[in-house]
C-alpha cells in the first residue's frame, strides 16, 4: 500500500472532481455562495515545511536497529510528515498550512510480533513514546504526539504485518496480522473464498488493527456486526508481554480482556494479530436503492426492518439535503437517462404525491443464497411500501457502493477552494433518534448563523440495530473572510458534539475519542466511567509511553 | 422471593426425587453403584451451628441505620448465613456438614439507589467490606469472604429494588433495578406484552443484577443473545461515585466501560439499574425435540443450523451418557407411552440404524410469528435429516422446558445420599470442540478412575454460535470409602478445567471467575491479561473494600 499524500487524504493521481458532474457546480453555489469551478488554494510544498532534527539517543538507536534492522528504520522527513497525525479535517488544515505536530521522531516498521516486541522493549528502556500506525485514517486526533513531549516519539507502522495467517474452515475463523489494510485482507479471504465484510468509508487506507484500535464499523456491519462483534481472538504487545486472548465465542472470565483492546488506541499496547469471524463469499449480493417521500419515514422504515424477521446487510437513508447533494453528484446522463429520470419525478410527484424537496435517497443491502436475497427483499419490499416509500433498482446502489470510498477526497477538493467539510456521528435508541436529529441539525445551523457563515449539513442513518442506530452528519462550509477555519470549524464541531450528548447519543459511534472527542467523554460515560479507564490506561502503562494523552 | 435453604437449592418444600421415575434408582445403582432408594445423610440442623457474634461498630451501625433504616439491617444468624455464600457443590457440601465461611456481619437491604449510595459511603468510611448478593445462586465462589477478613463484611441484598422503571416502547427498552428475580421481572414486562428472554438455569432465584454481575448466559441465548448482548445501559455504584453508560446501540468510546461491568462480581461497585432489550412476546414458541445416531451428527447438525440463515431459540444436543441419563428420569408411563416408545425402538434400530448406546437427545426452539416458525422448523428439519436425526415432537421438549428450573435440586438429593454432582463449562471453536470434548472426557474420567471411584460424566452442547459452542458437562460419583467428598470433587474439577484451557477452550462459559475458577485464569486471558483486571480492579477499589479476592 502506498503512503497517503501527506497534506492530504489517498493516493496521488485520485482526487475528487466537479467535471464530471454537471449538476454540482451550481448546487454548491446555491447552497454555500461557493463557486468550486476553480482551485484557489493548494497546500504549501513540502519543500516550505520546516522539519525539526529527529532527536534518537545512540542507545535507543543501537537497540531499535537490532530489533529490526537498519533498513526498517527511517528518519526521512516525508516518512515522518506522512506519521505525524491523520486525517482529520484539523489534520489536513493543519498540514496545507505547514503547520506541523511534534512530528515523530522515528518511524519503525517492525516485520514481525518478535520485533514489535523488541521495539517496544527498547522504547520503554528509554523511556521513549511508542505511537501505534495502521492506515493513518483516523479523523479523531489519534495518532498525534502532545505538541509538549519532550521524549523521542516513535510511530511504529505495522503495515508489514499483512499476512492471514491461518484460516479455521471448520471455525470460520481466521488468524491474521493486525497491520493487513482492508483490500489486502480481502484479497487473501477471498482468494480462499472467505470474506472478512467490515467496509468502513476509509477501507481502501485502513488497517484490521486500526479497524480494532478505533472500534471501527463498516457499510455491512447489519450483517456483518461492528468490529467489535467480529473479532475473538487478540494478540497485543504490552510492557507486561503479549496479551493473548482466546477465540472463544463467548467468555465469563470477568471483565472482557477483549473489549478493553477493542478502542484502546495504542494505550494498552501494539495489536499484531486477531482471530475474525469469516464468512463465505456469498452467492449473492446487491444493493437496491429507495426513495421515501420523507426523512421520517425513511427512520420508521429502517426501525421497521430492524425489528422484523427480515434479515440485511445495509440500511441506510438519507436526510432531503443530503439527498439533494446525492443527486447534485450525479455524472453526465445519457439523454436516455433524462427521459427515465423525468417519468420518475412525474410519477412520484403526481402518483405518489412527493414532494421532491423532502422525499430521501435510502440504499438496502443484501446478502446471501440467491433464494435468501429474493426472499429478503420481498420481506423488506412489503416495509418499505407501508411506508410510502418505493424501489428504483440495483443501479444507485452499484454506484453507491463504487463510489463509497472516494468520499474523503471531498474534503481536499473543497479545501483547494477555501472550503471545509467534516463529518460526525452517533449512535442513539430508536426513541430519541428524530429529536436528536432535530436538535441536533438545529444546533449545527445556529453555530453557523452565529457566525454569519452560510453552511450545509446533511445526514444518513448508517447502521441499524434492534435498540437504536447510527446517525451520520456531514456539514461543510466557507468560512466568514478575515476568520480563521479550524476556528469556525470548532464552533460547528463542539455545536454537534454537544447537541449528540444533550439528546441521548454517544460522542461517537464509530470514529473513536482521540484527542478530537475527548472533550465529550465525561459527558458520555460519565465521570466514574472516566475513573474506569483512567484505573485501566494508567495502572497497565504507568510510565505513559503508550500513545499518551488519548481517549483521557 | 422466600430466601433459599441454608443449606441447599431452592425453597423448601420443593425437592427432587426418584419416586416418580421408575427407571431412575436402577439406572445410578448401575453406573456409579449407589442406591438412592432412601437418604442415608442429612445436613446438620441450624441449631448445631456455631455462629460468631457480629462484629459491627457503633459508628458503623448509626451510619448504616442513617442510610437504610433500622428495619433494613438484619444480624439474624439465619439471614447471616443464608447471604455467606452461593450454592457451588463445595458450598452445600461445607453448608451440611456445618463449616462456615467468615459469615457477613450484617446483611443490609437498600431500598434504592440513594439508599445503595449511603450504604456504600458508610462501608468506606469504616473500612467495611461490601459483597453484593442478589438470589445467592453463584457457583463460582463469588459471594463468599475470605476466611482472613478481620474488617467488618457487609452483605448487601439487593431484592428490593426490583421494579421495571420505565418501557421505552420505540426503543424496545426497558429500564429495570438490578434486584429483581428473573419471574418478577418477567411477570412486570409480560403484563406489557413484553419478554426478556434471559433464562438461565438459576432463573427462579437469581437476579438481573447477578446475571450481569456474572456474564451469564440463558436457554434461549440463541435467539435473545448472552446477558453481554442484552443489557445497554448501567447504572453502578462506585466508590467515585454512580457510574451510568448511555443505552445506546453501540459506541467507540474508548474501552467498553460497559463490559468492564459485566462480569465484575461486586468488585467494581454495586449494580443498581440495566437498561435492557426487551422484545414483544412471541404468537408462537415451540421446542422440538430430535434424536441423533451419535453425537458427532448431533454437533455436526448444531454447527450447519449456526452457519444456515436459519433462526432458532434453542440449540441443544446431549451425548450419549447424557441422553441415557435423561431417558432414566422419565415418569412412570402409560401403556400407551410404552407401546409407542417399543414402536420408537423398532424404528430407529431397525429402519434408521441406530446403536440405542450412542444415541443422542436434542431440543432445539423456534419463536417468532407462526409463519417464521413454520419456515424455520422446516429449514432446521433438512439439515437434521441430513445429519441422519429425526424429530421426535413437541412432548419431549414440554417437558424440558417445564423441569429445566428444578435441575439444581438433583445435588441435595445426591448428598442426602452419600454422593456429589457438579457442573462445568466451557466455550471453543468448533473447530477444536470434539477435541475439547474426548479430552476432557478423558481427563475427567481418568480422575476418578485415579481415585478407585466409579462417576458419571455425561455433557451437553447448550449453545451455539457462529464460530464456535458452548459444552457443559454434569460429573456425578459416590466419593471412596474414608475420602473427603471435597478433596475428591476437587480431583475430578481440576481435571476437567485443566482439559478445558488445554483445549482451546475457555474457563467458563457463563458461571463467572469468583474463587472457583481464578486458578485457572490466567492460562485462558494470559498473564497480561490479568495485569489489565488487576490495573482496573485495584485501581478503582485501593482499599480493597469491594468483594475482594474474587475474579484475580
Amino acid at each position: 500500500m502506498a503512503a497517503m499524500k501527506w497534506w492530504g487524504w489517498g493516493v496521488d493521481g485520485v482526487a475528487f472532481t466537479h467535471e464530471d458532474k454537471p449538476e454540482l457546480r451550481d448546487f454548491i453555489i446555491e447552497k454555500i455562495g461557493l463557486d468550486v469551478g476553480a482551485a484557489t488554494e493548494s497546500p504549501k510544498t513540502f519543500d516550505e515545511l520546516d522539519l525539526p532534527a529527529p532527536d534518537v539517543a545512540d542507545d535507543l538507536r543501537a537497540a531499535l536497529v537490532a530489533a529490526v534492522g537498519e533498513d526498517a528504520l527511517s528518519d526521512d522527513g516525508l516518512d515522518r510528515v506522512v506519521h505525524a497525525r491523520g486525517k482529520s479535517i484539523r489534520d489536513l488544515i493543519r498540514q496545507r498550512r505547514g503547520d506541523l505536530p511534534r512530528i515523530p521522531d522515528l518511524v519503525v516498521r517492525p516485520a514481525d510480533e518478535d520485533q514489535v516486541t523488541a521495539v517496544l522493549a527498547a522504547a520503554l528502556a528509554a523511556d521513549a513514546v511508542v505511537i501505534p500506525f495502521g492506515g493513518g485514517t483516523s479523523i479523531s486526533g489519534s495518532l498525534e504526539a502532545s505538541a509538549a513531549e519532550t521524549r523521542t516519539v516513535l510511530s511504529v507502522d505495522m503495515s508489514r504485518l499483512d499476512q492471514v495467517l491461518e484460516i479455521d474452515e471448520a471455525s470460520r475463523l481466521a488468524r491474521v496480522q493486525a497491520g493487513v489494510f482492508g483490500p489486502h485482507l480481502e484479497e487473501q479471504l477471498n482468494a480462499r473464498g472467505y470474506t472478512f465484510g467490515h467496509y468502513p468509508d476509509s477501507f481502501t487506507h485502513s488497517t484490521l488493527g486500526g479497524w480494532i484500535a478505533t472500534r471501527s464499523s463498516g457499510m455491512q456491519s447489519d450483517r456483518y456486526g461492528d468490529i467489535a462483534d467480529m473479532v475473538r481472538g487478540l494478540r497485543v504487545v504490552t510492557p507486561a508481554g503479549t496479551l493473548v486472548t482466546r477465540p472463544v465465542p463467548s467468555t465469563s472470565t470477568g471483565p472482557s480482556i477483549r473489549e478493553m483492546v477493542l478502542g484502546s488506541e495504542g494505550r494498552l499496547g501494539l495489536i499484531t494479530e486477531a482471530t475474525v469471524h469469516i464468512r463465505h463469499l456469498p452467492q449473492a449480493r446487491t444493493i437496491l436503492g429507495y426513495l421515501f417521500p420523507t426523512f421520517q419515514a425513511g427512520l420508521d422504515a429502517m426501525h421497521a426492518i430492524a425489528l422484523s424477521d427480515a434479515s440485511v446487510s445495509v440500511t441506510r437513508v438519507s436526510d432531503a439535503p443530503e439527498t439533494q447533494f446525492s443527486f447534485a453528484t450525479r455524472k453526465a446522463s445519457t439523454r436516455l437517462d433524462k427521459v427515465q429520470s423525468k417519468a420518475l419525478t412525474t410519477f412520484l410527484t403526481k402518483a405518489k404525491g412527493f414532494a421532491l424537496e423532502e422525499m430521501c435517497l435510502s440504499f438496502i443491502g443484501y446478502e446471501g443464497s440467491e433464494d435468501h436475497v429474493s426472499e429478503q427483499r420481498r420481506k423488506v419490499g412489503r416495509i418499505v411500501g407501508a411506508h410510502g416509500g418505493l424501489c428504483i433498482g440495483a443501479s444507485p446502489g452499484q454506484l453507491y457502493d463504487q463510489k463509497k470510498f472516494d468520499t474523503p477526497y471531498i474534503r481536499d477538493f473543497l479545501l483547494d477552494r477555501g472550503a471545509a467539510a467534516d463529518v460526525s456521528e452517533t449512535a442513539a435508541p430508536w426513541g430519541r433518534l428524530r429529536e436528536l436529529y432535530d436538535n441536533t441539525r438545529a444546533a449545527g445551523q445556529a453555530a453557523l448563523d452565529g457566525m454569519g457563515v452560510r453552511g450545509y449539513l446533511m445526514c444518513h442513518l448508517s447502521h441499524s440495530y434492534h435498540a437504536g442506530a447510527c446517525l451520520y452528519f456531514t456539514f461543510a462550509f466557507e468560512p466568514a473572510p478575515g476568520t480563521d477555519m479550524i476556528e469556525q470549524y470548532d464552533v460547528v464541531k463542539k455545536a454537534i458534539q454537544q447537541a449528540f450528548v444533550d439528546n441521548g447519543g454517544t460522542l461517537s459511534h464509530h470514529h473513536a475519542v482521540g484527542t478530537e472527542h475527548s472533550e465529550w467523554l465525561e459527558q458520555d460515560i460519565s465521570a466514574p466511567g472516566v475513573v474506569l479507564l483512567k484505573a485501566l490506561l494508567h495502572g497497565t502503562d504507568p510510565g505513559a509511553n503508550l500513545n499518551p494523552g488519548k481517549i483521557v
